[in-house]
């Protein structure tokens, strides 16, 4: 079975925030919105119901405490879940804290707009911040 | 405890597929792309991390159910998984097949246009098959 590799678009427009036990946890670089992402650490794997049942339960497990830990972080209004892979098709979850008046609110945050990236100082504390909450 | 009521809106918008363990699965009344939802009949439940954990892992089953069934039955190039809630704070989460020529490929299908109903029959077909491969 081939080894398991972080698709090269995902590897650039994100930061590792902490490998748990099946994902990559990664910061999107994106001060728009606190945005992480969750990989799971399997090869050639697209759709979720693809995982093996133990790794399906695994991802939810880690998906949600990756999500109550950037609620914690951020105070957000609503964290918004997604595994969508229409353009990077390595199987990742989205895992985004929105507030009402962020660019696109209500709308979803695929799609919209240009990325913009933090500074290095606030990228810095935003993973550690995550970190600590995790 | 109050007891679980479904969403007004979701109520409109959709029509009822199947009751599974935890979920109620509809089919939204959207012709454009073929989009399910589960809804957990659990009150007053905003984020996936709001779940008690057993709720969580039949959440991640019936999903998972929903959507392979959903690729099965319409080939779809990539299935889409997201749950939001911005507009609809009742917890629910999206399955919905995706194409290379639909309407909005490959961005995301939440805000995008104007929902377009299916003829009686179509939905009645569609609902049809998906009870079939479930």
């Amino acid at each position: 079975m081939a080894a398991f590799e972080l698709d090269n678009r995902l590897r650039g427009d994100s930061e590792l925030v902490v490998t748990l036990g099946l994902c990559q946890l990664r910061l999107m670089d994106d001060r728009r919105w606190p945005w992480l992402i969750l990989v799971p650490q399997r090869p050639s794997v697209e759709e979720l119901f693809e995982l093996k049942p133990l790794d399906q339960a695994l991802l939810t497990f880690e998906a949600n405490l990756a999500a109550e830990a950037l609620k914690t972080v951020t105070q957000a209004t609503k964290i918004n879940v997604g595994a969508l892979g229409n353009i990077v098709r390595q199987l990742h979850v989205h895992v985004i804290a929105r507030r009402e008046n962020d660019p696109n609110w209500p709308g979803p945050v695929w799609g919209f707009g240009t990325r913009e990236t933090y500074t290095a100082d606030d990228r810095a504390a935003l993973i550690d911040a995550v970190r600590q909450a995790i």
